[in-house]
């Protein structure tokens, strides 16, 4: 049993998106956006960073790890002025230093700018080789610095317009906030793949990833931020533009099934809510006779409830979880069977014991958690156990980014349904459908990207050129 | 909004109990008290300590800090040999450093020893005073380095009986584990406070806190240890002893009703199913009409599972918790309302809109907690608040230890269940029953310390001489 | 006596320069990059860095502080490859951080290249404006970003022609070494400001900022790097080209005075015996009677022996050196008299007692360390003091640099030599001349920058467009 | 050339001695304690810390490492009070942990003290085995934790006395700072083998291991304890004892010879000039015909200052030393030749190129350092190279203490000055005279411990009983 460092991420199967948040003429704008960063912890645990602005100067902190682990009151401190903006960035394998961390602080031509960046850009490797070839020099790996060498060779007038022609020049995902010359500048692209919202604190505004951050910093929401918007916060108030073209609203469904915390409003949409009737909807369409509706925590809980509200089949907790996973784990390398699950899951052997058992999930990606958790519950003695997904199989990459994993890791884009579930070794298996997702989120609907399900992709894709976006971590 | 640092116990409330592991005759002993010490982190986290020993000699790796962030692969590997003993140790207010960490390790007239300790001794001061004027250097102020002191002074021959020889001179709650001269030895107190199990491993032993490390370990349940009882593992197996006359055994409800995990299994009953059975006798007892059943989680959880089973009224999910608190959290100084709360649990405003909402906690202690969410809830549109607490009224105080706060900080203690639902502001407050607790707990009934409820304590108590355990933290 | 953190600048008072190392072919390249910079750590100990390449990739290893306390065995064993570069860099009051030091390492057009830089240069501030107005991001404050981003812009064919191509547009003093595309290229500004030294260690050659590093590094010297010489090495050998129009050499006389390690030969010279000379010449310029010569150590010292060997008068040590002055010191803020001073050196009072005691130092520059010195003589009794500088008065600033101190705090260039004795308190003080440190020299009598003696500046000067160097550190 | 990690005794031979400081009734104890350690440091690197005291409480701040480096401002506004001591450790191949690091700080029956020592006791281990028996438990390896736990069982009444008390069982050498009760109290053991002096700073009083302390803490001294004095300074004023019968006093000549800073003054007697009459016999006695007296530096400066003078033949600085050796140094492990060496002495090969060169060192130990120094000068040039030592041949080594090492590593123990001579490939070899070296001692003569070099022990000698002091440390 010798052992070896694990990372965070055997925890966790999906990848995650990043947080940004931005305070624009508080007192406090520091403190305030470290409170929006740890209310928007989830999207991110790499590394987190805070940017605040006074009399023209800037002041960074940033560091590697999670917002409480990084930020001492000494470091705040060190964040003086009335607006500030910050970022909370998602692990991955790869390249994962300081250098990456976000928001990104550069001196150019007209002073000094700040950049928190969530998204991923399908054209970013392009426009990067074409800055280097005219001699741009580039300091990290990440997308986000493309705009800003952007933003520096731009030759028009003024930050904002600045950063409109960059953006003229950019496709991809992004919910940006800009920080200069007396600007906080929010900015959500025309497909609007990933939500932004405007919030108030007295006379202050603010921008955040999701209207959970809200709660904490003590403001309301105005309104959420619409694709392809463009606001700018300064002294002359919150002014809108929308500089390009409208495009067709392609909302990331799932930030609806992972990403958003429950008590996030997207949309309009409470995530908890839309969950829950992703739950009813499985149901409907997968029902099955059984004694108990569990879920995978945290992530399957909600669908869970509403499984069991429209089935009437008890739900319990029959998986409890280790809340005290760290950033690393040393875990045994001869490997105890089903350990990395065994690490955050323990079955509740009293209550499943001869049950027949529905356990609600939020996705598959290689079926390799699924079957170990089938198969501690099946130890704990589970008499059936019946795995129910809160969304359809997940056979397309996402396209939209730049992390190398394929398709082929997708287990559902080469194999039914019935060969996963005789895989992961349950006595079934059933998905929601792509239908009854949509009809799950109401009014938005039509406004989804649900490409990972159906292949349909909202922006070309040419396979040859674009490398895929990881969605999945490995486990 | 001046920031400060404030601990993590901000998000706990009550006192936590200490975890201790051992494991004999394995080649990798370190390595599976590690992982056992990773199952118990729900008992402690300000410390975590692994002792191994290997011809002779003790090899020691302590870190103030959670088991994952204490223990690298390079750390875990200065602990050679086939015997180790770990420790989580809970985290205080007051003297909180490494000198305070266990296990503790000393050289004495007779080698070498270890020792990892829960519980807290009744006479631990007056026996210190005794030793200290005899010469004794005491290098902690914890209540487990007398047992050392009075072992290195003791004139017994062979450990086994030196430890007898110690232990008859105290009085209290101990759940203890010692290592020396090739044994490891358990041994739990007459009245068996706390919990203490026995496990196998192929064909290595492990003695641990609670059963769920077992399960993490790959370990077996061979059996609970008796209240009382003397386990001596060695190349010989594992013979039992019951050196002191028996006593009533007074096990800490309240293992089963907040410290233990609910996966665990303690005198034969599932956690996870008693809590259940709380909520089910407080439903019959306190039962009110109402839209939804919504725990505060965690430790609420399954009472409110088994308070909504019984009343037939649904369960849900209303209040998020951020799982990202960390070791200090920098909180604004000029308080935002109900902030300590607000930093761990949020309100999923579109569930609890308009409702009638009965919340399940699992004991109240100063109320202002209680207070807190009664108002968060409220501001989240809840129509009414009936909070439900699944124990009892707690209006006396733990007297086995060395904490300072007083009988007075318990609001039970000086008010009636009206007078704190006026306080908290609820549409209403009801407790458990003392009778219902105990008809939960089955064979058990009669075999629960209840003391904080009943005032009822197993061993004498002198008030103006024993200082009383602080079983609360403040918020 | 409050007490005041205070950097290690205390114990020095003249800048120093940095320190450069490169070694071509060699299967441990990074290791005898590391022993060349632990002897050249005494021009500069704010920062280290080393780079080394293999198959094409660039492997960092940065930080603040001492060679010896940067690099642990586990940071060497990250540097592989055959070829490498480092850096030690000089502390100056400013900014000082990890973005400042060097190697540089940078990703652009062509591939990556590393850069290490002595040296500072004239036109770099314009250059650096017009490249910021076109677009580029630099992401430090050094001269040497400067040169990286001209070469990322070149459009010239190859890296040593993009490196002449960069060269050609900058007026300063800088010894070079690059490293890219299987090269290590060294070049030498054509005024020979700073030394450069080639040497060999078997079949593989290094560049190194002084010979000292090749006595550590297990080289032996080839040659010294002419003025305006560039030099290739690859595995076509070591080739050497002038690509610049010959220019009248100024080699730095301060790296004869104070900057170089006495045991180091420069131009031909050994360092130590150029010193011994300059204290000969100046024995016969500023003779008196008195009992004992004794040197401000450690800089003093060789000009002392010089000094006593010319004068007949003996040597001794009066002052003894603290070596455990580190990176920061607690000083008493209500300052001990003299405290500065008293950190570092501590006189014998038994040997000074009744005596008339000559001292020599290498240099004045604000005048309040000698004047502290003095006082430190004399009240460890010494009846006569007469203070003997090895160089003549300091009157003018360096213009080769970007840091911002005046002409004004140099006290020789608004005092006759009459009044700095009276304002130190000593009963005579004497200067070398400028003519005697030129006969101290041999040939390179005519070689030899002497601008801050003279005001004759080498390169043309423009004090309203340019700020001058920051030749003396503050006390 | 694999790198290994070394540490900082590869430029130190010689075993150091602790430094201790205390200070009674100042507003900054602390800071001025600092200072004093600071001063000290040349008598222990390994460890550094300070205990003051304030309302019968004690504050310790300690760290591994020099002074400058453990105490910032923010550990040194940790202590608190108007007395405090302090003690820097020596650097030891075996134990060196923060465990072992000084002043140790207890509670006992009695309250609370402080204890600094510098020393080593001859029945330590003996005492410490009936203590240990008799139930104490040892925290350290240290001879220093004998005293402790000698003193916490004392019956005697006061703390004076009860210090007494234990001290009468002690054997071996001892220089000890109490602190408790108001107290500071000094004790030097009554041979008297290490220094300790009284200091005045105004009102306040203060104690040190050597006089150069006082100069940097702005203190006049007072007078040097005697051997056999205990001093208690309280607000009583300063009161002197001899609680012992009087011994010879056995001054350690290694204090004089190495241990000691050249600016103290022990016993009435400058070191520098006594390492200058060290060397002046040295010439007499040994006198060779040669072109240049060089030191190797620092230790044997002031003796080679001795010899040139008295000889004639003019001193120079022929070696010069690298100033940056760190706490570790990763050094090439297949050996170049003489690394060891190389790394803080390099010859200035102008100067020795062709000479006949005396080179003057204080003591040989295993002689391999002599003989990589002979190389060193003979490979840069040096025509004959004559090696003298300004003491006479260790052939014995220090019985007072813990370490290992034999007399069988000591080179004189087993080989003629003419075999020294032919191993380290020296033209000549000499030592100074025993009588030489009494001589140059002036008044202390007969008060001095020469046993190292004699045999003559003034404590009597168990060999089998008594494992002998580590006097050298490994090259």
């Amino acid at each position: 049993m010798e052992m070896e460092k694990i990372g965070e991420k055997t925890a966790r199967e999906w990848r995650e998106q990043c947080g940004i948040v931005g305070v624009y003429n508080h007192p406090e704008a520091a403190n305030l956006v470290y409170l929006g960063l740890f209310a928007l912890q989830h999207r991110g645990q790499e590394s987190a960073g805070i940017v605040s602005s006074e009399d023209g100067k800037m002041y960074t902190e940033k560091g590697m790890g999670k917002v409480a682990d990084v930020f001492s009151r000494a470091r705040l401190e060190q964040l003086p002025g009335r607006m500030a903006i910050g970022h909370v960035r998602y692990s991955t394998a790869g390249e994962s230093s300081l250098a990456e961390s976000q928001p990104i602080v550069v001196k150019y031509a007209h002073g000094i700018m700040g950049i928190a960046h969530n998204g991923n850009l399908v054209n970013a490797e392009q426009i990067r080789n074409r800055l280097v070839d005219d001699g741009s020099i580039f300091q990290s790996t990440t997308d986000s610095e493309v705009i800003v060498h952007l933003i520096a060779r731009s030759k028009a007038e003024g930050f904002p317009r600045r950063i409109i022609d960059s953006l003229s020049k950019i496709e991809g995902a992004y919910s940006l906030l800009f920080m200069a010359e007396g600007h906080i500048i929010g900015f959500r692209d025309p497909r609007g793949f990933h939500p932004l919202a405007l919030g108030k604190i007295g006379e202050s505004h603010c921008l955040v990833s999701e209207t959970c951050a809200l709660d904490l910093m003590g403001a309301t929401l105005v309104r959420e931020i619409e694709p392809g918007e463009m606001v700018i916060i300064s002294d002359a108030g919150v002014r809108s533009f929308k500089p390009f073209p409208p495009e067709k609203t392609s909302f990331c469904i799932f930030e609806y099934i992972y990403f958003a915390r429950p008590d996030s409003t997207i949309h309009g949409l409470n995530v908890h809510m839309v969950r829950k009737e992703f739950g009813r909807h499985l149901a409907r369409e997968t029902g099955v006779d059984a004694d108990l509706v569990i879920p995978v925590p945290d992530s399957g809980t909600s669908a869970a409830l509403g499984y069991a509200e429209e089935s009437g089949i008890p739900y319990d907790v029959g998986l409890i979880r280790n809340r005290y996973v760290g950033r690393t784990f040393i875990e045994p390398k001869q490997s105890i069977r089903h350990f990395g699950v065994k690490l955050k899951l323990n079955p509740v052997k009293e209550l499943l014991k001869g049950k027949r058992v529905i356990v609600i999930d939020d996705s598959i990606v290689r079926a390799t958690t699924s079957k170990k958790i089938v198969s501690l519950l099946r130890s704990a003695g589970a008499k059936e156990i019946h795995m129910r997904i809160s969304s359809p199989p997940t056979c397309f990459s996402c396209y939209y980014g730049i992390d190398t994993p394929t398709r082929q890791e997708l287990i559902a884009s080469s194999h039914t349904v019935e060969q996963i579930g005789r895989f992961i070794e349950a006595d079934s298996v059933a998905y929601l459908s792509v239908e009854g997702m949509k009809e799950s989120v109401g009014h938005m609907k039509e406004k989804i990207c649900c490409a990972c399900f159906t292949g349909d992709y909202p922006l070309p894709v040419q396979e040859e050129q674009f490398v895929q976006l990881r969605l999945f971590e490995p486990i």
